[in-house]
C-alpha cells in the first residue's frame, strides 16, 4: 500500500544530494521522483503528483539558493515542514577498472569542479568538463563507457550508475554543508516521526517599508521576544528598486501562544508577513 | 597628460553596462579597460594598472552580485569610493539592413534573454543562444555577419560594434538597475569632483558571535545613533557552517566624528568589523 502513495520529488538525477537528503529525513523507504525544474518540484507538491518535496536552501560555501527562496512567495500554499543538513562529500567517480593515470578528463556541476580546485590543480593535465549536475555527470560517465573519464559526485550517485569512487574526499574545503528544506501542501498530514517533532525553528518572509529604521523595528519584535534570529537575507522586490524582501530563521518558543502574538506584533510594523513554515531545526 | 594615467577597468568586454556606468560617474573622459574577470579587477586596481574599477554589485531584479562582495573581502586595500545606478535598457540588435522577419537567432548572456522573455515568446521560432556576455554576444554577431542573427544588449554595444538597435526597450520589467561600487586603493586620490561630494552612505562588513541576540545589539548601534539601514545580506562564512558575514549599508551623519564613534561603538559588538568605504549615495 505505501507503494502506491505519491513519492517525494527532488530536483536533479538519481542519487542526486537531494535524493541523499530524503534517504535521512524520511526514517521509513519512499519513492523519489527526479525532476529536471527546481520550479517542477513546487508543482509536483502542489499538485499531489509528490507528497513532499525535498529542496536545497543555502550551501555553506556558495551561499543561498535564490531561486528556491523565490519560488516558496510563489507557492503560497507550500509550506515548510523540516529541514535536514547534509555534508557534501565529492569524490572521483570512475569505472572499477580504471586507475588513476587513465583519466584525462573530468565531469561535473562548475560547483562541483570548483569546490575540488585544491585536488584537480594537482593534476593539471586533465580537461575539466562543466556538466548540468553532478549525478547527471555520473550519469554520463558511466554511458561513455571509457577508462579516461571521471566524473565528481557522491558516492550515491557511484553506485546509483555503476561505477566506483576512485579517490573519495576531494574537496578542499570539508566543513562543506548543504541545508535542505522538505517542504508540503497546507493540508498534508505529516510522517508520524515527523508530525511528533516539536517545532523548534520558523522561517519567516516580510518586508518593510522605506523610511529610517523600519527594519530595525522589525528586528526589535523579534529580539524582545526571545526567538533568536539564526539567518537573516534580503531579496529585492521586484518593480520596487532598492526595496527588499527579507527571509528570518528564528528559533520559536515552545509556547505556541507565544509565537504567534509576536507574529501579531510583527504583521503591524512589517508588510506583507508570511510564515513560511515551522519545523523542527 | 591625462590620456597617459592608468584607466578604470571593468569585467566584460567594450560597450558592457559596466562601461557605460564608467562614462556616468567620471565626468571626463577616462580611458575604460575591459577585463575578462571580475577579480581581475580589484587585481588591476590594486597592482596600479588601473586607476580606479567599476563593478556590479547588485541588480534591482535579480539581487546581489556575491563574487563581488567576496572580493571586497579578499582585497582590504581597496576600497569603495563611489557609486553608480545605471538603469537596464536591452534593445534587440542586428545588423543596420536586417528587418524583424530576417532574425532566426538571438544570442545574450542567460539574464539577458530571461529579462526579455516577454518579447522572445512573442517570436516562438526564433533560437535563444545563452553567451557569457551581453556586448560580446553584440561582438559575436558583428563578427557573423548575416542578417539572421541578432543580439540583447545596450545601445552602447551596438554602437561600438557598428550594428543598430532593432526594436530598443524590450525588456519584460522596465524596473530593471544595476547599482555599481567605484572600486580603488587605499591611497588613491579621487577625481576633483568626486572629492568634492560629501559622503553620504557607508557599506560595512562584520560578523557576530553565535549567541542569541547577537546580529540584533549589532544593528541596535546603527539605529540608536540613526543611521539608517539600506540593505543588510548575509554572506556564509567558509569553514564556519551557519555563521554568516553581514554586509550593510547605512546613511551616515555628516558629522564624521559620530560616525567614527558608532564604528567604535560597532566593533565592541561585532568581529571583525570593516568599513569597506565611504561615498556620496
Amino acid at each position: 500500500m505505501s507503494a502506491r502513495r505519491p513519492p517525494i520529488a527532488f530536483q536533479g538525477e538519481r542519487g542526486a544530494y537531494s535524493e541523499h537528503a530524503i534517504r535521512h529525513w524520511f526514517t521509513r523507504e519512499v519513492r523519489a521522483l527526479p525532476l529536471a525544474e527546481f520550479g517542477a518540484v513546487f508543482e509536483a507538491v502542489l499538485t499531489g503528483k509528490a507528497r513532499f518535496g525535498m529542496v536545497p536552501m543555502e550551501n555553506s560555501l556558495t551561499g543561498s539558493i535564490h531561486e528556491n527562496y523565490d519560488l516558496l512567495l510563489q507557492y503560497p500554499d507550500i509550506r515548510i515542514v523540516g529541514e535536514q543538513k547534509i555534508r557534501i562529500e565529492h569524490n572521483l567517480i570512475a569505472r572499477a577498472d580504471a586507475r588513476m593515470e587513465d583519466i584525462r578528463r573530468v565531469f561535473s556541476h562548475p560547483q562541483g569542479l570548483a569546490q575540488c580546485g585544491r585536488f584537480l590543480d594537482a593534476h593539471p593535465t586533465w580537461e575539466r568538463v562543466a556538466y548540468a549536475d553532478t549525478a547527471g555527470a555520473v550519469r554520463y560517465v558511466a554511458e561513455l563507457g571509457s577508462r579516461e573519464n571521471a566524473a565528481i559526485a557522491s558516492e550515491d550517485a557511484a553506485r546509483v550508475y555503476g561505477l566506483s569512487v576512485l579517490k573519495p574526499g576531494i574537496e578542499t574545503n570539508v566543513q562543506n554543508y548543504t541545508r535542505f528544506f522538505v517542504i508540503a501542501r497546507e493540508e498534508q498530514e505529516l510522517p508520524p516521526e515527523a508530525a511528533a517533532r516539536k517545532p523548534g525553528k520558523a522561517s519567516l518572509c516580510f518586508a518593510v517599508v522605506d523610511e529610517p529604521g523600519a527594519l530595525f523595528k522589525a528586528l526589535q519584535v523579534l529580539a524582545v521576544r526571545g526567538l533568536n534570529m539564526k539567518k537573516l537575507e534580503s531579496r529585492p522586490i521586484h518593480g520596487k528598486p532598492w526595496e527588499y524582501l527579507f527571509y528570518v530563521d528564528v528559533n520559536i518558543p515552545s509556547d505556541q501562544a507565544l509565537f504567534s502574538q509576536c507574529m501579531e506584533e510583527l504583521k503591524n510594523v512589517s508588510e506583507d508577513l508570511r510564515v513560511l513554515g515551522t519545523y523542527r531545526g
